[in-house]
C-alpha cells in the first residue's frame, strides 16, 4: 500500500488568553499532566489561574502533530510493566469497512502492537485496585482533579460546606489512593483499554469534577474521516472528556482507527452499530458471533468503553407498546427487533459473561446502556426505563465479579421533578457504579435547542449525583451536528457540568468564578474574557458593540454606557473607604443593638 | 407639527404553521382573547393545537398595523364604564427627552386621553377585586390561561398529580373568580396601566402559567427607537409576556411613546434611569421631586409597572463593600450613591407612600426592585441581599394598604444549592406577592453563553414557584443583544417556563408536548417544527441535513439514515401487532406470577 495522504488539517494552538502547562505528581516527575494556566493582568495582583484541560497536545505549540503518526503514546511506559500479552491482531476483513475501490477510507498507518491481558493477573484498573495496588494511571488522575485545591487549602473546609452533595462524599484532596478505593468499590471508573496508549487518564465518578461526553460520528448519509477527527480535535479543545464514535454506515473501521490513534481521551462506540453494518442493516440477521467479532475489533483497536445494551430484555419490549414515542435508543430498537423477530432472550444479556471475558482482557469499561430510555415527556420514569434499570444493576454486579469496570447509561427526556428518582434509583439499583446521563431533556417543545431543554435537566442531576453528561447540541432531533453546533453542545454542557460541581460544593470548583467575577468588577476585560469557557466569544460578542481596543481597559460597557456604570458607581462607593468603614462600624452597632439604635437620617 | 415619518415597519404576518384565532369567554362574547392555533397532519387523526400568544395584532394577517395611530385601544370600553377622570396631561419637557433638533426622535402621533383615578373608587386590580367585582381583564386572563384545559377535562385530575408545585395551588380550570380571589390575596397581578389601552391583559402569578419578561431599550452609546418598537414585536412575537423599556440616555420620553402605544403586553421601566437622565447622570442630584415628576410622566404614558429600588436602605449599604461583586442592579447603585453622598435613607423609602399613592391612580404595578441583588456566585444569598428581601416584604405590606398590585424582583447569580431558598424565603417575607426573577445564573464562568448559564437557574426557580421570569440573553456582560439575541433569550426562557410548568404540574402544559412528540414519532415533519417553539429554526436545521421537500414526509432523518431509524424499527414493531398482543399477554402473566413463571427462551 502506498504511503497514504495524510487528513486535512485539525485546529491547532493554544486557546485564547491560556498557555498549556504540564504538572508533574510529588511522587512521579515522570508523570506529567496537561493544564491550561491563565496569567492575570498584572494590575489584578493574582496568581495565574489553573484550568482542567481535555484538549490534549493539539494546544501545545510544541507538540508536533502528525495524524499518520498518532498522538505520543504516553502510557506506552506504564502498560510496558504490566505483564500484558503481544496479540496476533485480528485481521481487517472487507465487511469490517464495507468499502472498496475510492470509498474506500483508508486506515491511519500509526502502528501498534495489540495487547491483551492474560488470565490470573490483573488487567483492569478495577482489578489492580482490588489488588491494593496504585496505577500510574490513578496518581495521573489524582494529580489532575487536584486542580487548585492546593491554593486554598486553608478555606477549603468552608468552601466544602456550601455545597448539597446528597451523600457523595469529594474529599478535601484527592490522593492516589482515594482514587484506588473509589475504583475498587465501583464508584469510578478509569476508562483506558491497554491498547489505547495515546490517553491521558481521565476519572468518572460522583465524587469527582463532573464530566462531559461528546458524540460524534458519520452516519449513512455524510461525513468523512477527516471532518470526523477534525471534530474529535474540536470537542476535547472545548472541553469533552470523553468522546464517543456512533459512526454507522461505511467505513467504521478506518474512521475510528484515525480517531483512537489522534485521541488524547477516552473513546466510547456503540459496537452494536457496526455490527448492523456487517449483515446489511437488518437487525434480525445479527448473530452472538458477529457481535463477539466485532467486540474483539474494536477492543483491538483500543475503544476504551463499550455501550452495550443487554438490559432490553424481551420480556420488557411489551412494556413499550403503549408509550408514545416507544423505543428511541438506536441500539435499544435494534435488540428489541431482533428479541421479537427470534421470540429470543437478547443475546447480549444470555451472553453477557463472555461480554465480560472479552471486555476485561482489554479492560475495555461497560457504558450499560439504557435501551429503553423514555424518549418523550409522557413516557419517563415508566415501567420500561424502570425496569431495564434494575436489570443493569443485576449485570453491574456481574461486571463487577468478573473485573470489569461499570457506568450507567440515564435518560433521556424527563421533566424537572422526575429527575431525582432517576438518580436515587440507580445508585440504589447499581450500587453506585458511575451514571452517565444524556441530558435529560426537560420539554420536548423545543427542536432546534435542546443543547438549552437538556443542560437544565443536566445541571441538576449532575448535581444530584451523575458522574458523566452525554451532550446534546442543538440539532438533536433535527440533522446532523456540524462543527458550531459541537462547540456549543460541548460549551453547553461545560456549563452544566460546572453548576453541578458549584452546587456539590467541589472545593475548588468556585476559584474559577471568583476569578472572573473579581476580573469583571475591576473592568480588566482580557482576563474575564480569558477565564471564559469560550474567551473566543466573550471577546467576539464584546467587541460588536465596543470594537475599540481601548475598550478593553475600559471601566464601562455597552451596556449601560460610560455616565452609568453600576460597576464603576459601587467602585467609587469603595473609594470613599473612611466614610465606608465609619458606616460599617455603626451599621455593626445597629446589628448588636437589634436595629433599634440606628437612627434613620430621613426621620 | 409635521406629519411624522412612519417608523420603518416591524416584522408582521403569521408565524411559520399556526394561525391567529380569537375566542371569546362565553359569559363575555365582545371580549375576543388571541391564540395561535396549529393545525396538524389530517393522517394525524388529532384536534388542532391551540397556543397561548403572546404576539398581539402583528401576527394577525387581518389587523392593520400602523405604528403612528398604534394599536387598536382593546380595554377602552371596559375603561370608559369605570368612572375613571381625563386628566390634564403633563406637559412634556425639554429634560424628558434630552434632546433637540436633528437628535430629538418625534413623538409617536397616535393620541390618547389620559385618565386618572379619582380617591374613593376603585382604580386598581387590586381595589376592584377586594371589592368583589371581577373587572374584564380578570375574565380575559382567565380564559387565556385556560388554554387547552377544556380538551383534557377528563384527565386533568390524573395530570395534576404529576407535578411537584410546592405548595402552590394550581386550580383545574381558571375561572374569572379564581383570577380575582389570587389578585384580591396579593398573590397575582395583572400589570395593566389605565392610560395603556391596547393592552391584552396578562396575569402573573404562581398558580398561572410561568411568565416571561424581555428587556429591551436604548442606552446612551447606541439605538434608534424604530429599532426599538422592532425589538418589543419582535420579543413579542417570540413568546416574551411583558416587556421592560430600559432605555438610557436621549429621547427616552419619545421612544416609550412609540412603544407604549404600539404594545400588546405590560411595558415596565425603571424611572430611576430617567430620573438620572434629568440629572445629568449624577446620582447626587437626584431629588424626589425630580423622580416623582418622573413617575406621573410615565404613569401618564401608560407604562403598567415600575421598578422601584425602595429597599435599598443606606443601613445596608456597608453590607456590600466585602462583596467580590459589591452592588451590581444599575438602580442600587445609583441609589446606594445618592444615599452615601447624601448621608440619608434613600428618598424612594422615605417617600414610599407617596409613591404608593401615584402609582395607585393609575394602577401602576410595583415591582420592587432587588437592588441588593448577587451579581456573583460568592455574592449569592448574602446579608446584603436578605436583608433587602425582608424590607420588600415590609414595603409589600404598605403597597397593598394602599390598593398597589405588587410582584418583587429577585437574584441575579446564585448556584444551584442555593436557589431554593431564595423561593421560600421570599414567600414567607413578602406574603405570596408573585416572584419575578432575573435568571438565576449559576455559575460567573461563560460569558457568551449566560441565557444557558441564567435558564437553568430559571427553570428551577419557577418549577419552586416564581410567577415570572427576566430573560437574559448571550450577550449578558458583555454587550448590547441584537435582534437575534432578543430570540434567543425570549426562546431560552420560554423553555424554562415550560419547563417549571410541567414539573408543577399545570393541567395543560403537557398538551404540546405530547403532540409534538407523536409528531416526531410518526414522522410528521411540518407537525413537528410547526408546534416547536421555533418553526423556522427547526426546519432550517432540519433542511441543512435533508433539504429535499420529499424528506419532510420521510420516515427517517439525518441522524442514523433510511436504513437505521430507530423511531422505524419501532414503528415496525407495533405493526407486528398481534404479536405483540401475545406477548403483553405473557408479559401480564409474568407480572402477576412474580417473575418465576416467566421461563427465558434461551435458556
Amino acid at each position: 500500500m502506498n504511503h497514504q495522504p495524510r487528513l486535512a488539517g485539525v485546529t491547532t494552538g493554544p486557546i485564547e488568553g491560556s498557555r498549556k502547562i504540564y504538572a508533574s505528581p510529588p511522587e512521579r516527575p515522570d508523570i506529567a499532566v496537561p493544564f491550561r494556566e491563565v496569567a492575570l493582568d498584572p494590575a489584578a495582583g493574582e496568581a495565574a489561574i489553573r484550568l482542567y484541560d481535555t484538549s490534549g497536545p493539539y494546544t501545545d505549540p510544541a507538540a508536533h502533530i502528525d495524524l499518520d503518526a498518532g498522538l505520543a503514546p504516553v502510557r506506552a511506559p506504564w502498560l510496558a510493566g504490566r505483564g500484558l500479552r503481544a496479540a496476533t491482531a485480528r485481521p481487517v476483513r472487507p465487511e469490517d469497512n464495507n468499502a472498496t475501490g475510492d470509498r474506500l477510507v483508508p486506515p491511519c498507518p500509526a502502528e501498534r502492537t495489540v495487547r491483551i491481558g492474560e488470565p490470573g493477573r490483573p488487567v483492569t484498573q478495577l482489578e489492580y485496585a482490588r489488588a491494593g495496588i496504585v496505577t500510574e494511571e490513578m496518581i495521573y488522575v489524582a494529580h489532575r482533579e487536584n486542580l487548585g485545591r492546593a491554593a486554598m487549602t486553608e478555606g477549603a473546609r468552608e468552601r466544602r460546606a456550601d455545597g448539597e452533595d446528597f451523600g457523595a462524599a469529594l474529599p478535601d484532596f484527592v490522593t492516589p489512593e482515594f482514587v484506588r478505593e473509589e475504583i475498587a468499590r465501583g464508584r469510578a471508573i478509569i476508562p483506558a483499554n491497554i491498547n489505547h496508549p495515546e490517553l491521558e487518564p481521565v476519572i468518572i465518578g460522583r465524587n469527582f469534577l463532573v464530566k462531559v461526553n461528546a458524540n460524534i460520528g458519520n452516519s449513512a448519509v455524510t461525513s468523512t474521516a477527516a471532518e470526523e477527527v477534525e471534530k474529535l480535535v474540536w470537542a476535547v479543545r472545548w472541553g469533552a472528556d470523553t468522546v464517543m464514535d456512533l459512526s454507522t454506515g461505511r467505513n467504521i473501521h478506518n474512521i475510528r482507527g484515525w480517531i483512537l490513534r489522534n485521541s488524547p481521551v477516552p473513546i466510547g462506540t456503540v459496537p452494536i452499530y457496526q455490527a448492523l453494518e456487517k449483515v446489511g442493516g437488518e437487525p434480525e440477521k445479527l448473530t452472538w458471533e458477529i457481535f463477539r467479532d466485532t467486540l474483539i475489533e474494536q477492543a483491538e483497536q483500543g475503544v476504551d468503553y463499550f455501550t452495550i445494551h443487554a438490559g432490553v430484555r424481551l420480556r420488557y419490549i411489551p412494556l413499550t407498546a403503549k408509550r408514545v414515542t416507544g423505543i428511541v435508543s438506536r441500539g435499544g430498537s435494534i435488540m428489541a427487533r431482533w428479541c421479537l423477530s427470534h421470540h429470543r432472550e437478547s443475546f447480549l444479556y444470555e451472553h453477557f459473561e463472555e461480554i465480560c471475558d472479552i471486555m476485561r482482557a482489554y479492560d475495555v469499561s461497560f457504558s450499560l446502556g439504557d435501551g429503553l430510555r423514555p424518549g418523550s415527556i409522557a413516557d419517563a420514569n415508566d415501567a420500561a426505563q424502570f425496569a431495564e434499570l434494575e436489570t443493569l444493576g443485576e449485570l453491574t454486579q456481574i461486571a463487577w465479579r468478573k473485573g470489569c469496570q461499570v457506568m450507567i447509561e440515564g435518560p433521556g427526556h424527563v421533566p424537572m421533578h422526575k429527575i431525582k428518582v432517576n438518580m436515587d434509583k440507580q445508585l440504589a439499583e447499581c450500587g453506585e457504579a458511575p451514571f452517565y446521563t444524556l441530558g435529560p431533556l426537560t420539554t420536548d417543545i423545543a427542536p432546534g435547542y435542546d443543547h438549552i431543554t437538556s443542560a437544565i435537566g443536566a445541571a441538576m442531576i449532575g448535581w444530584f449525583g451523575t458522574a458523566m453528561l452525554c451532550y446534546v447540541t442543538p440539532k438533536e432531533h433535527l440533522g446532523l451536528p456540524n462543527r458550531d453546533d459541537v462547540k456549543t453542545g460541548v460549551i453547553t454542557y461545560r456549563i452544566a457540568a460546572h453548576a453541578a460541581d458549584l452546587a456539590k460544593g467541589h472545593p475548588a470548583a468556585r476559584l474559577r468564578d471568583d476569578a472572573l467575577s473579581r476580573a469583571r468588577f475591576s473592568f480588566r476585560w482580557q482576563d474575564q474574557f480569558n477565564l471564559s469557557l469560550d474567551p473566543d466569544t466573550a471577546r467576539l460578542f464584546h467587541d460588536e458593540t465596543l470594537p475599540k481596543e481601548a475598550h478593553k481597559t475600559a471601566h464601562f460597557c455597552s451596556m449601560c454606557g460610560p455616565k452609568f456604570c453600576s460597576m464603576q458607581i459601587t467602585q467609587d462607593l469603595r473609594a470613599e473607604a473612611e466614610r465606608l468603614a465609619g458606616l460599617e462600624a455603626q451599621s455593626a452597632a445597629f446589628r448588636e443593638a437589634g436595629g433599634a439604635l440606628y437612627v434613620e437620617a430621613g426621620d
